[in-house]
């Protein structure tokens, strides 16, 4: 068996929140990170593509010495954590949307909001799974395409983006939800905008901190190795790290993506 | 030498304004598109990520028989064009960027406005080609990031998309430019929009239309072969084309992704 090592990835930058509620909680965890910044998003492709981007991620990790596999993607995990738990048995595998589901269902009776990107909010993963949890429950879900390009243009704080979070959230609060889950890794970085919208009666359940109080009951957080950050797009991603993270990180590039196939 | 066939692509559905503008003069063209829908948008990545894609995309349209590479996305134009000269000599290579410039340098002195995405703003390519095609004319430029996502979502036409609209425009009209370069085959979708923003006074040039000119110019465009569609991703798209073009294409896939690299 292999140093115990946390492997984790997203889409891009989004699952960076996952890394940040590790760091709050176990600032020496030992982890891997990848991005796969040269294909995100993931929200808007097809299922057979995330699960072929998500194999592809998972086996870099599993190379990099993973003993342990966290998709810190909601579209990952709606459609492909199943298809890691079956290619990798031997590997613990956590998904982002049964921790958020779980803490959800443990609330009194309500009605419960979902935002995620398109592809997560067409898989309906998570009103399957709260009604799994708890038949009682009703859920709401709507797909907010453009907060991920919104947080990644760095428009996080600004009244364009609240005027969207207007629109695509009114459904929601049309439906009179009590609590709201984020279902995509980006939108904690919307947190204040999200709350204006939605006021301060609805809870709001973030991915990351759902992700790590489960990953918490279930496991030994693993320490003193090493911290290492991949992206498969050579783009410099510093300038997050010392904003986010209080510390720097180097971003190495992770050489995934095909350079000598045969068309 | 193979029955000619022009073969044309982009990260994704925008090069499909070209295809439409090409379909418009020349209804039985020859043609094969490829949109690279599984790692679209190309806007925001990297120079080395956007010239490998380029290559693999190329590299696609040649093995299903073109004869002509149409470049029809800018981002790719600023970064991949010349790279595929070097490695198609006997190929012509059309890019999006040069027709522009050279519809805007024929146009009395001016002040001269260019919108695109991250990348095609940052390589500085309009700039640079349209000092060297006219000292006199001066350049303001504007990244767009968001366009690509709105037009993505099909918010070509909503007051929320007019609000971004304003705020990007808005350093370009303070210089009071009196024409403006779409520098992205998508933004022609934002036509109405970007036409509210600037007012009926400044002369909009799209790179679709200047593009058709200058290739009509340089070859007799090929007919009556065949018309084929792929995308890397399996989406469906025809639901855009009967709206685009007023007849149905089918949505081939092109396994063009790495599936069985070695990581």
């Amino acid at each position: 068996m292999n140093r115990p090592m946390l492997g984790i990835f997203d889409s891009g930058i989004g699952g960076l929140t996952v890394v940040k509620e590790l760091l709050k909680r176990h600032s020496g965890a030992s982890f891997v990170y990848l991005g796969d910044t040269a294909r995100t998003p993931y929200g808007n492709k097809s299922p057979d593509t995330i699960i072929e981007y998500a194999l592809e991620d998972a086996a870099f990790l599993v190379t990099k010495g993973a003993t342990v596999i966290v998709i810190a993607c909601n579209t990952a995990s709606s459609y492909a954590a199943d298809v890691l738990r079956a290619t990798y048995p031997d590997i613990p595998v956590f998904d982002v949307i049964q921790p958020a589901v779980d803490a959800a269902a443990a609330m009194p009776e309500q009605c419960i909001g979902i935002i995620g990107t398109k592809a997560t909010i067409a898989s309906g993963v998570y009103e399957t799974r709260l009604r799994a949890a708890n038949p009682d429950l009703r859920a709401v879900s709507a797909a907010c395409p453009l907060f991920v390009p919104l947080v990644e243009e760095g428009w996080t704080d600004r009244p364009e983006t609240e005027t969207i979070a207007r629109v695509y959230l009114a459904p929601l609060l049309e439906k009179s939800i009590e609590s709201l889950i984020l279902g995509c890794t980006h939108y904690p970085l919307l947190f204040k905008v999200i709350r204006k919208v939605v006021g301060d009666g609805v809870s709001i359940l973030d991915s990351p901190s759902a992700l790590l109080d489960h990953m918490e009951r279930e496991l030994s957080i693993p320490e003193g190795g090493e911290q290492n950050m991949y992206f498969t797009d050579n783009n410099e991603y510093a300038r997050y790290f010392r904003d986010w993270f209080g510390r720097p990180f180097v971003a190495r590039r992770a050489d995934i993506d095909s350079r000598d196939r045969g068309v």
